[in-house]
């Protein structure tokens, strides 16, 4: 039975499209309008190009190779049986299109977001000449660009999913949902190695052996190290939020169904998350617009401040206007109760207190003028491993609180909507859908950190005397303005994924009731099986990190050898008489980072599925919850221990305890050496590896319930579980352990060239 | 209605407390046997004194303080309601009584144990010079005085709750084994502060600073460095092993009961945990006192493993003859099937299957000849960051393993029981059972570590020339055996701890239902709160290991100057005319140790009470598997992490990369510096405290399930969850908020005056 659209959720529908393209359109004028401003001299074109050349090359041979596995992965979703309900178009082809436009849509944000921005950093130090305001206004305009892309596409595919798919859009968008999210695991595991491998390696030859200072032009992993900043910060982090945010969407519309089924309330519950991301979506517009600086004086941090607390005022106004006149008449299912309008913006605005305790937390454990680090700094008086122990410390107990900011807000959701079941999550959702709200914002403040570090690494590579010391020191402010804002879009990248994952968890349970079962999953903590699948998904996370942390220090290894091999065999170069060959240690970025999207790519994918089909799809269930809160704990460390560290050392290097080449000095360094690839590899790739193991799991899910090995036995309770051996089931096992193993003994493979 | 023994129930019981009872005899002979022998010179027994001098007083000091809490504790326990059966004498105060008792044993074997071990040294030291078999008898049999206490208590007080509480002493069985985990809790997080403290301090000073040798006399924190190893890796460790042991008999008791009715099936659920342990007694005095060496130059570990094997086989043999003629006739309660006698030998060999695969894992990532410690050491070339990345790697690496071998464990259980429900517990309880069989030859062999550590520290000491060149070797070798079974024993202590804590999970689950409820617990992840709970349940270990870690570093760092400070104004100290105080460094140590206590318990004890109260009893039951599975994680990962750090920088010791004084070398001690305190402070704390919040859970359990702020109405479904709150709950969560304010202050209160 298709369900009709009521003439208002007609109407929503078109302005969702309407603003949706509106958001496309707005950074398609941002990318022309930054393209316009002057270049600079030919010597500055030079040094960008050289970055946009690399970036571009990395992204095009990374997009290769996913793609062989884009393809494959897209064949077998066209296979996985699907409930096909009557009256629609085939699920399975439109769940597959959907997983290729999810893909194409994450891997555009990325690569076009990252090409304006390397398009726009020689501008901005062009403008830096001119004027403080210009610097400022392109180098956020051009960041922009991914930004508004992020919310144009995001919430493009989801009604595009709606108008066609209507009720079954929630099965299909999981494929959009899912092919975001593999291209985000990808570009941030590719991206944090890639990054990583060219700044230690760029460091430990430059800073260290040889004394030469930063950006310096004789270093030849200089312009990897540049282009490192790019595809890891811009794309890696833009695709990440974009997937986030598409994910989050899926998550409310999943449990908007089921909290309100259309047939009692029509669409409300799965429009309803559209539209606050619509009203998002216009307030960014506004509010990026209006950044722009109050006079020559002011501090750029406060202007990009500014336009975000009018999207937030406009936004927050917008939801209540909405709530008001929409969100009437809906019940909670389970108590029968009714729900009073203004529960919906209270849940959104859990979402966006959510972000700024986020916010606090990382200023009050990472800021230089943090009790935390001041410790730190501190502690590298009695040499590097008392600022370990110190770091280790506090970066654990950042984690702590950020849990307990997290269990708040998720508590919030439970005093609005009950304590039972679907209606919560819902609102957990909605707190999800807040978070994200000004991801135009957010996705800017990320990318104008990369593009203001490149135009300061362009000024310091410049050979000719273009820069006034007023440009260099502009443009010195802009890239410490551009450190905070990543830093601030990493903490809510990161509390983001876990409602995002939070949410998904518990569509898994819905799943056999939405494709038409009796009865929800039940998680019980007391069945064995589950709480195996419980250990085992904790310790997933683990060892994600663990071969990724080796993988940054193999490629750094490499590349400290070829800047030594360069220093030594080209005539000239340490006299500044010839350039480097910036190209090899590009390519070797790149090939070390091509090499562990295999088995990273694999372990995320194989996991859960073998403990589905082995163990049951209940089993899943415990490892869901298992790796969401391994990952939580995991990524929230390593991002604050890490930014601590970094934070420590410059406090140092400011001047503190002796300044630079003391042996504080020193200590720090090892710091946040040590800390670099947790903060930049292994914690953000935890972010969308914990989303697609839950996405995995709500698009396989309904086959492992037939075909698992001890499998539940669909339709009983839960006191039915018992060996159930199926041949099929057998046979994915088999298939699944050869792949795993395949992928641990491939990452394995080199260890043992490690740092020779 | 009181159930009446069976005959052979009856000689069971009485068999048991005579095994009980040979086991403490058996304790005692070897005590006096190790006194009999000679102490050699004047000159080590001074040595030999101030160890026993400061490790006496530093205990007695911590024993008053806990005793405090103690009185506290015992005072609140006989207030605390609790189910009364007729016709048994008061449950309240028996479970006073047996908290008590359970400290009392507790306090006692950590105390005795150490005490022998701190006579035993110097006893060591002096056959040395005679005879290498001699030597390492004395030292095996020294340590076996703590194991066989750690044996005999464990199982006496077990069966005299049993005696007079029969099917309700899993309930008096409660506070015996909370009284265990607490002292544990202290000596654990107490004795670690104290040794790492002094270590660091010590090496720092001594090792770094001055350049003299480990152990030389005129390094003032010398002896409270020997007396650290006593009070950590002597007193700690029997005292964390003995509450393992008491805590899976009162799991396995319990469970046993509930899988196994007595009113169906008499007492054989319960007695057959006991029987098998009571096996493991015998088996383990047949076994500890066989270890003796063949000949002058046999290795001492292998007459220790000869040992080992002898106990395994006789155990094992032991186990199949009492589940052949006593574990007949059972069935299974869910499904109604009968239970074949060899499930139960199986799951309990399951446990030393585990133990097995543990010592290798442990082994394959820390040992000195493993791959992971290679790349480590290789790793130091490039500098301390590099080894610390692949440190942190090999790391988690260990943990995902690790926790792979326990689940493996666990689905054995489940195989064997079925996968539903309590029986299968009942199996992972025997599986905790089987691991710590042999506790007597676990806790001798761990013992032995302080003991050769401490006399190869005497020799070195000892300014006369007392000493054969020959006796250094033997006292060498017999050190580094020592670290081997010290590690060991960490591994198992730490796997134990898990299925201990795993068994006491289930417990919960089934303690409405023993104690007259309708139904069990369902601790549904898709219930909000239970997601709640699992998330701040996963945050609390990390909180714990961030206080203990920066509790060793402000230690440390008083130790340091006190060390510099004596070595500045005593007048002759350096020339070594005179010596240093010793006492005082003992004494920094000490209050370091005892200052953290207070936080640190209120910390583990108000968190689960607060959740429980404010949330509810099943959001409790939700933070018990999140606070089990972060322990887990983190606690093999410090272990792990430190015990390769250990060992690499032993590798470069011995030679590689340049050996001492190189550039690696450095390397390698700031990672075994870093190390340090993860694996013997922070890391082992985790193993008591995990089991203390499941104990509490369970102790207070009854009275959380009546009045939580947000309570589940004891009775109705699980639908029923909502707002209930009563004004004692409000009351307590009030008071449990302000307490962990007030630990948490008091922790944080110096944070600012760190490593000055």
């Amino acid at each position: 039975m298709v369900i009709e659209l009521t003439a208002l959720d007609s109407n929503f529908t078109i302005m969702i499209v309407i603003i949706a393209v509106a958001g496309l359109i707005y950074a398609v004028l941002l990318a022309f309008q930054t393209l316009k401003h002057p270049t600079g001299t030919k010597e500055m074109n030079r040094i960008s190009n050289a970055i946009q050349v690399g970036a571009n090359s990395y992204l095009k041979k990374q997009l290769t190779s996913i793609g062989v596995m884009v393809a494959i992965l897209a064949a077998i979703l066209v296979m996985l049986p699907a409930h096909q309900p009557e009256g629609f178009p085939s699920i399975r082809l439109g769940r597959m299109l959907a997983f290729l436009m999810g893909a194409g849509f994450s891997a555009t944000v990325g690569y076009a977001g990252m090409n304006i921005a390397t398009r726009a950093n020689v501008r901005v130090a062009a403008a830096a000449n001119k004027s403080f305001g210009d610097a400022v206004k392109i180098a956020y305009r051009g960041g922009t660009v991914a930004g508004m892309l992020t919310d144009g596409l995001g919430l493009l595919g989801g009604i595009i999913a709606f108008i066609i798919f209507r009720e079954w859009a929630f099965e299909v968008l999981l494929g959009f949902g899912f092919g975001g999210t593999l291209i985000a695991l990808f570009y941030r595991v590719g991206g944090g190695i890639f990054t990583k491998a060219a700044d230690v390696g760029a460091d430990l030859v430059g800073k260290v052996e040889k004394g030469i200072p930063e950006d310096d032009p004789r270093n030849a992993a200089v312009v990897a190290d540049l282009v490192g900043d790019n595809v890891g910060d811009c794309a890696g982090m833009a695709a990440d939020i974009f997937e986030s945010y598409e994910v989050t969407e899926v998550a409310a519309m999943i449990l908007g169904l089921a909290a309100f089924p259309p047939a009692i309330y029509g669409f409300k519950g799965v429009l309803f998350p559209l539209m606050v991301r619509a009203i998002g979506v216009l307030s960014s517009i506004i509010g990026t617009y209006a950044v722009r600086l109050r006079g020559e004086r002011e501090n750029a941090m406060r202007a990009i401040t500014r336009g975000y607390s009018v999207s937030a005022v406009a936004s927050i106004i917008g939801f209540f206007i909405l709530s008001y006149f929409y969100m009437q008449g809906l019940t909670d299912l389970n108590t029968g109760s009714a729900i009073v309008w203004w529960n919906f913006p209270v849940a959104i605005m859990a979402g966006i207190g959510l972000a700024v305790s986020t916010n606090f937390l990382t200023e009050h454990f990472t800021s230089t003028e943090s009790k935390a680090v001041k410790g730190m700094s501190k502690a590298c008086q009695t040499g590097a491993a008392t600022n370990l122990l110190e770091g280790i410390a506090v970066g654990y107990e950042s984690s702590v609180w950020a849990i307990v900011s997290i269990a708040i807000a998720i508590f919030v959701s439970v005093i609005i909507f009950g304590t039972l079941g679907v209606t919560a999550f819902y609102g957990v959702a909605l707190c999800g859908i807040g978070q994200l709200t000004l991801t135009g914002n957010n996705v800017a403040m990320d990318t104008f950190g990369p593009i203001a570090d490149n135009a300061q690494g362009i000024a310091e590579m410049t050979k000719d005397e273009s820069f006034t010391p007023r440009a260099k020191d502009v443009l010195a402010d802009m890239d410490s303005v551009g450190n905070t804002t990543k830093a601030v879009t990493k903490g809510i990248a990161i509390a983001s994924a876990v409602i995002a994952a939070v949410s998904l968890f518990r569509s898994y349970i819905e799943l056999p009731l939405l494709l038409g079962g009796e009865e929800l999953l039940i998680l019980d903590l007391s069945i064995p099986l589950i709480f195996i699948g419980l250990l085992v998904g904790g310790a997933i996370p683990l060892l994600f990190s663990s071969i990724s942390v080796k993988a940054v220090g193999k490629a750094a290894a490499k590349m400290i050898r070829e800047v030594r091999r360069q220093f030594a065999e080209i005539p000239g170069l340490w006299e500044g008489k010839a350039d480097p060959d910036y190209e090899r240690c590009v390519s070797i970025s790149t090939r070390a980072a091509q090499k562990e999207l295999l088995p990273l790519g694999i372990l995320a994918i194989a996991s859960p599925l073998l403990v589905g089909f082995l163990l049951s799809g209940v089993a899943l269930g415990g490892f869901l919850g298992g790796a969401i809160i391994a990952s939580q704990l995991l990524a929230v460390f390593m991002a604050n221990a890490g930014g601590a560290f970094d934070n420590a050392k410059k406090s140092i290097e400011d001047g503190l305890y002796g300044g630079k080449g003391s042996d504080a000095h020193k200590a720090a360094v090892i710091g946040d050496t040590v800390g670099d690839p947790l903060k930049d590899t292994a914690g953000p790739a935890l972010n969308p590896m914990m989303k697609v193991i839950n996405l995995i799991a709500l698009l396989v899910g309904p086959l492992i319930l037939q075909v698992s090995v001890i499998s539940y036995i669909a339709g009983e309770p839960v006191s039915s579980f018992a060996f159930n051996p199926s041949l099929l089931g057998i046979a994915i096992v088999i298939i699944l352990t050869a792949a795993l193993a395949f992928g641990l003994w491939y990452s394995k493979r080199e260890s043992e060239e490690i740092l020779e």
